[in-house]
């Protein structure tokens, strides 16, 4: 099984090259030239398989092996974006899994009744279009096509143009038939410490986290910062800060794991020497409750509302929310039991992260792993996983797979 | 005297189109295209008047209306750059007063002793290498090439590239001896409401705040916005917002006209879904005394200082220190005796900005002319004056200039 584990390897470390920001970790936004380079790889590593490799209209990846019947399929993989200066397994471990089931499916001449499919979706992250889960909330029709068409980056590019210039046809089908798909499987790292403290190899999801985005945009009056007395300031950025700067005290004040972050903040027009007239900012709200996630966007809404007024008028737009999800309890007894059985010691697990899974598992029969994270750091440079963990989390998938696709 | 209107009119309406967002204000950033389509068109105005037209190592232009003597000249100008979505006037309206004043010497057929020259100053703003006044502390010495060729934009693009892609040559002289400089003389929108509410067309500068420009990195630790708990965080943007959220205080505690802005900020990765581990923000401060600008400063320094430690660290960058500066009292008894004689009302008042002529004050004899700036605005579109006033400011320069150069 060595070559397993090699490929696993060469794949990482192929993918991590496409990066816009070379040795500052992964930088591979949502149809960008590393995007696409990323692409070919997968697309080459697909056909090299014998899968039949097909694109939908958002730019999704799908590498078929073919079943007795026509479907519904069983899906294996992840997605192949990353977040801004990000790390090499943070979507493409679960990607690179897909691959390598599909590689033990062909080596062992198996012949599946349902087919099998390996996916590499785009845009989980939302580093370019925001909101995340672009991919797989496209799939299943929670995005619909005319919401997608008018997604615009930070630099004003739209989804359409951007996939044309890396050579997609924004025109292709895009939603996906739920009955098209017989269940999905997704490996992911785990991106905190519990695994690693635990020293547990594998971690099989329970449920996921409930997660909310919001966009916040506060509008004031711009001016010269030498010349606008004080008290005749509209400034957008001293009330986007009074807001930031009271956020982790809600979080912390609801308890039990509830996290709130801005992790993007642009400020407009963003002259030294001129008094912001807007300031645009995501809050992230996550929490294994899906009665605290609503009580954290009503506290930041009175919050929020608080500040209108004096020339201040502040908007809150719900980019995204998502119930806590729980794993299809099926697939959860048979990711244990093969686990078992091939001597992998594994633990029960949540996700504080949302995940393409936590979409699907409202369409189809949704099953997750998580493999430990290095000092459970995630979403930076930093970011490392096991290379035999991903190899054990491939023959675990291989087994079920197996099962569901009722191969032979 | 229409066509002094006239012409003035038009140089303001063309050199506001040269903006890299139409229908957005002016923005005309150092070295842009549109600092070279402006920059082009007042080289033109200059050659037309039969000037003598040269540039410096900074790109600085200057257009010279030959004297007797050799030197030391009469300089009239002011700055061409402006902020992201600024105005039409702040700056243009300086430089097209110097080349109407020239056009009455060549119109009048004066023949000066002193030359006269007509100065178009660059990034006086500060908006794309930051610091700001950047033209004046050029020819005065008190920025060095050293470390003029060391600055660098947001993209990482340095002044000697930039100035490359429009044709400048950096190689050229610099620092310009002061004994070359008789007098300069600046007209400026005043860019607040004073004139306005008082309905004087002209404000007679008596001096110029105290600015002193900070730049502030706060260093934290990225990670995954969902599996990172609030008790292990060190988010820069968390820490900066509430730094931020405090400086309106400090100005106001300080009182006295004293004021502070944040005008610029920027976050990184700047993505949705991580924890920012680096956020850098300038802190303007500005006040009629050295005292209390001084004062703010070591405010703000406490105030960063508290926030060291559990994973953050902070820096505190002095990118730019002014002291008030009393303008020439030669001069400004010249321009209210001229300004009485023309008949034109005017009041002194003291600069809440930052000038060229601040910076040039410890090294020539400077005179400063406001005129109305309408509601008061400034760096933003709405930004207006009268052409009406900028007449009348040249033909007050006018006659002062031709004292000065004992033209006849």
């Amino acid at each position: 099984m060595v070559e397993v584990k090699s490929r696993i390897e060469k794949h990482i470390d192929v993918l991590s090259e496409y990066t816009a920001t070379p040795g500052f970790g992964t930088t591979r936004l949502t149809y960008s030239q590393e995007d696409l380079k990323a692409r070919d790889y997968i697309k080459l590593q697909m056909k090299e398989l014998g899968l039949e490799v097909t694109e939908d209209g958002f730019g999704n990846i799908f590498g078929k092996l073919e079943g007795e019947l026509e479907g519904p399929s069983v899906l294996v993989g992840s997605h192949f974006d990353s977040v801004p200066n990000g790390g090499s397994y943070d979507g493409p471990a679960g990607v690179v899994a897909g691959l390598e089931v599909a590689a033990l499916f062909v080596k062992n001449k198996l012949k599946p009744k349902y087919p099998l499919e390996v996916v590499a979706l785009v845009e989980e992250e939302g580093s370019r279009f925001g909101g995340g889960l672009l991919g797989s909330r496209g799939i299943t029709g929670l995005l619909s096509e005319e919401d997608f068409f008018q997604l615009k980056d930070s630099n004003g590019i739209s989804t359409v143009d951007a996939m044309k210039k890396i050579g997609l046809d924004p025109t292709l089908p895009k939603k996906r038939n739920p009955r098209t798909m017989k269940a999905f499987l997704e490996l992911h790292i785990e991106q905190g410490p519990i695994l690693e403290e635990k020293k547990i190899p594998i971690g099989i999801v329970e449920s996921i986290v409930g997660l909310t985005h919001l966009e916040v945009t506060v509008k004031g009056q711009a001016g010269h910062a030498g010349t606008t007395p004080m008290d005749r300031r509209a400034d957008a950025l001293v009330v986007a800060a009074k807001i930031i700067a009271q956020l982790p005290e809600l979080a912390k004040e609801e308890g039990n794991g509830t996290v709130t972050t801005t992790g993007r903040l642009n400020v407009f027009p963003n002259g030294a020497n001129v008094i912001p007239d807007k300031v645009v900012f995501s809050v992230d709200i996550r929490s294994g409750k899906e009665e605290q996630v609503v009580s954290v966007v009503e506290k930041v809404k009175e919050l929020v509302s608080s500040y209108q007024g004096d020339g201040i008028h502040i908007s809150v737009e719900d980019l995204l929310y998502m119930k806590p999800k729980a794993m299809n309890q099926e697939i959860v007894s048979l990711l244990k039991g093969k686990s078992s059985k091939l001597d992998i010691p594994y633990c029960s697990i949540n996700s504080g992260a949302g995940h393409d899974a936590m979409v699907l598992s409202d369409f189809t029969n949704v099953g997750m792993l998580f493999i430990p994270s290095k000092a459970g750091l995630s979403h930076c440079p930093e970011e490392w996983s096991d290379s035999k963990d991903i190899e054990k989390a491939v023959h675990i998938f291989y087994e079920v797979a197996k099962k569901l696709t009722e191969a032979q």
